[in-house]
């Protein structure tokens, strides 16, 4: 393995863009060698060859094929992302495929498969899991600070409703939304999950309503080593971008509020007033995005375990359909029932 | 009616003893007229005497027969709460009576009838409606500031497990300790539960499992206006006493932190650290018993509604009774089945 | 000396009403005994008589002169305190008097002689000291939390400025505002103000600057010890009474926030507000005004020092006008060119 | 002017590699053309070839003498601070430079006069205007949220006290230390300081002392609008570096808290700890590093006036000046003695 990994970008969208700029200025021991995009356009290119990228095609395959390129980041659309991984696997590339890998659990598994085989690293872009607060919060864990987890608690709302024409599409609140926060509380209870009870409504947009999903929901989750859990998601926050999570238990809570742009208050004759939390995932995960692909970066030229794996991405995938699942009936959804 | 109203104490235990003296020193347009206990011991008549009460007695029948009494609060054990109720209302006397009414809903409805029956006034000591965080969150509801009500959550947990043969009498965590935040869901939501779900383990002391209970809850809820709740509660929080509300609607949310007995912050090597929340509710909710029982003063005097009737404490009664369903059944339950 | 001690008050204006109320519902120790006011009326009858005084007067005389009484509180006009603690101190009665003792240091002494011979109890009404929040920090530095104390910083503002005609005779703002914040200051170093120097300016009201006084003003104090002091004072911060106090030394720094009403946070588009300070002195220090109460009575039914004491109003005074020679001649001024 | 501007670093210590950094990757219109360093050792050559510089020297005239190079930062020793501004002023360069410009009027005023015949840009790293928190309270009050402005209140502290040989040749605590916030507090009054007074002790390392210096201090300032300031100094904030800045005035009061690396606070039985501040100026001010040389590039390329010029870092110049003699003399010093 070279002194610094060789990366190839597939998928030129926001969040491929946020890789290969973190890449190109903030991974020191990672090299962006090539960027491509079925669509790609003019002003991405222009931006491609700013950042220095060799490779600059339409075609995944120019950077599967390159001997200087040593792992992918796969950003492209959802219903592509098990064919590309299984693609790169094939060709003995590491990867970073962001979440969800699949919307069914056949072809998930599939791409694991194929991973298996192919002997590379897999690594899921569950983001949250380096953000700052919540890092420092399973740290507190783990330092026994907490004692033995008893509740997870988490909270996270968006500052918009998506159009419903993307909620139509986008595999429904839990998938596309609340999966991140399963993967939190897998992450923070340090267990897996064996149930789940959902509860939601559309109380927003009734055009979600419309389209099969609910825009306001609440799961309750039971965890393999007996902690119980609690999530809710609204899909529109006026306030802003609202991502908390509180871990209590024994000896212990540890809870992370908001993150500000700035600690200043305004003391006035309407009262104390501070700022709105950071506005979307852009700017609150921002050193987040960061620091899981210096962590790919490190696992793969280390060959250490990767810290958010394959499994974790289709576990997370078990318990939102075991939320649908448990909306569309009910009752509460054990997880062995989806596996 | 005077311009001052008689109130006579039954049952001086703790929580009497709080009434009684609230009703000497803080309630001006009240007047501590006589305090029975059927246990009196020498210790708790020189205190009634201090406090000036003019009959202190073993027979709460002196209190109901005295006709410088217009009121009584009912503290004694709740297995007597609606038996007196029923001997208050039919003695022509307004009722102030600590929660629950009953454990049982045909005992509820019987003492409700009475009080209908005898014309009097009725309000259930659900003092955290009158805390100062909470009624402020209600008021900014009302207000308008929050918009539609879409989530309220609770977090309720109490500093210490009480002693496994409490636990075994208490009724269990719905009916003993979570009955305050079914009323405080309520009161929040402006709206009546229709659902709940809830999840429970044992995970504190293994004498509570023993004694059929659970000691750490988690309960989904959804309103009649459409809205969802979550109240979590745990026996044992090390930290003290935990009681935060959070209601979020389509305009924006409004939380309220607990009450610590200082602001002071002391920066160190080790962090910013500053105090735990006041330590039970007896220090929490110490204005709260002021200001309930100066609003049931208010309420008789000046012939207004009770802020808090014996229909809040049936319908209390029932949300706790239906959660100790759901976890006995593993499924989401309607109030009208317990209806 | 008797189990409780009886008390009469001297001045049944507004602190004299909060002193008596005290004294009747919170000091169990304490016995109201009696209440004279010069300008006595029935309004001030009817309320003392409510209180259960015994004795209600036009005529101190009255207080000084019956033997059930042990303890006067002097609240009356500032220029009468003097010579009422003399008369006190003559007539054997135990003193507790409002700050300040007098505007003029020979005064101060004059009073200080008379209870030196009298072998009375005598403690001045700086409540502050008794708050929650600044005893709290000063319990830190006394526990070593803080290590050696360097700089003890203090704001003190106003909500309102006071009427200009007020100004003219409240000997200015050294001595009728900021005198709370030597004492604290004092207080919290643990050591004796040994210089001073202030600055001062009219930013708010001109009548204020016309009446020979300033409304603004901040002043550097130096201590015995070495430690350094600022206080800055306003006589009107729009958003309310702002009380704040830090103490930084060579192992951390302990500081106190104001009190608010509730811990309420409303989230909307505007921000994150929360409540402004508790509106004024009663409202924020009136645990304060029941604990030094308290204490006055232990410290004289116990026979102990008084925890604040004549010597501390001297030094206070002496505080003062070294601030307001610094503040005219435009220099630092020693606390020994004053005595 | 071209569409970027071509920087090149004088001085390649901490300072200089922050922003060489920061041109190479955060202000897109800049490009790194060269460093130069009179000590340049392997080190730093490696890391400037990998910075991409195409110039890499021993001789700052290397720099000036290009014509791709438009701009010069001055990160150097403060002792050629002057003499490289004034040769980069006759070379046509625009400038930024390091604070202070230097520890004399004199050459200050020289540097003043060359740039000013040489018709460049000169800009002065005073970073801690640029910082987020700080930036946010100037916004507010010129948006007129505070009013007019009364007291700028700054707690400057610093986790740890420089070595004592170090001291010695720092200027002393004022020029070294505390010109920053007499810069911010021009830059926050909207005003320019008229007096200073200075209190200062040696509370922390007596090696300080006997260096000539103090290691706290307490300065006092006027503005010409009237309104009045305090800063504090510590050399050493055990909890780390503490950098607070309030501003009070008619309409309300605008105050920055520390920056905190996460949100999480741990509760447990020792109370509810949070985390120290950012450990010191390279974490806290790590935006402001960048923002502070966007504006300077945006100021160059748009023929803007930059932000922090020459005459604000001799306005600071003149406090601290003036500061020294004021606790020298133990006197309130007048701005205009020092000019």
């Amino acid at each position: 393995m070279p002194d610094t990994l060789g990366i190839g970008i597939i998928g030129a969208g926001r969040i491929g863009k946020i890789h290969a700029g973190n890449i190109a200025r903030f991974i020191p021991r990672a090299r962006l060698e090539g960027i491509a995009d079925i669509n790609l356009d003019g002003q991405q290119e222009t931006w491609a060859g700013e950042l220095g990228a060799r490779i600059v095609s339409r075609d995944p395959a120019d950077l599967l094929g390159d001997p200087a390129i040593q792992a992918v980041v796969i950003c492209s659309s959802t219903d592509t992302h098990a064919d590309l991984a299984m693609a790169a696997a094939r060709a003995g590339k590491h990867i970073f495929c962001e979440k969800p890998i699949d919307l069914t659990v056949s072809k998930v598994k599939a791409a694991l498969e194929a991973v298996r085989q192919g002997g590379v690293k897999f690594q899921i872009g569950f983001n949250r899991r380096f953000d700052h607060n919540f890092r420092r919060i399973r740290e507190l864990t783990l330092a026994g600070e907490i004692g033995e987890v008893q509740i997870v608690r988490i909270s996270s709302r968006d500052p918009a409703a998506p159009p419903p024409a993307y909620v139509a599409v986008s595999g429904g609140i839990f998938i596309d939304m609340m999966i991140h926060d399963f993967d939190m509380a897998r992450f923070q209870a340090g267990s897996e999950i064996t149930e789940v009870y959902a509860a939601g409504a559309v109380l927003i947009d009734p055009e979600i309503g419309r389209a099969g999903d609910v825009d306001t929901a609440i799961v309750t989750l039971r965890f393999a080593n007996g902690a119980l859990g609690i999530i809710d998601n609204s899909r529109k926050a006026v306030y802003g971008y609202d991502q908390r999570v509180e871990v209590f238990g024994s000896a212990g809570a540890a809870a992370a509020e908001n993150d500000l742009p700035n600690t200043v208050k305004l003391s006035n004759a309407a009262g104390i007033t501070g700022e709105k939390p950071l506005y979307f995932f852009l700017e609150r995960y921002k050193g987040a995005f960061i620091d899981e692909m210096g962590a790919f970066t490190e696992a793969v030229l280390e060959d250490k375990v990767v810290p958010v794996s394959g499994e974790d991405g289709l576990a997370d995938l078990y318990a939102a359909l075991a939320a649908g699942k448990s909306l569309k009936e009910k009752r509460p959804v054990a997880i062995e029932e989806i596996q």
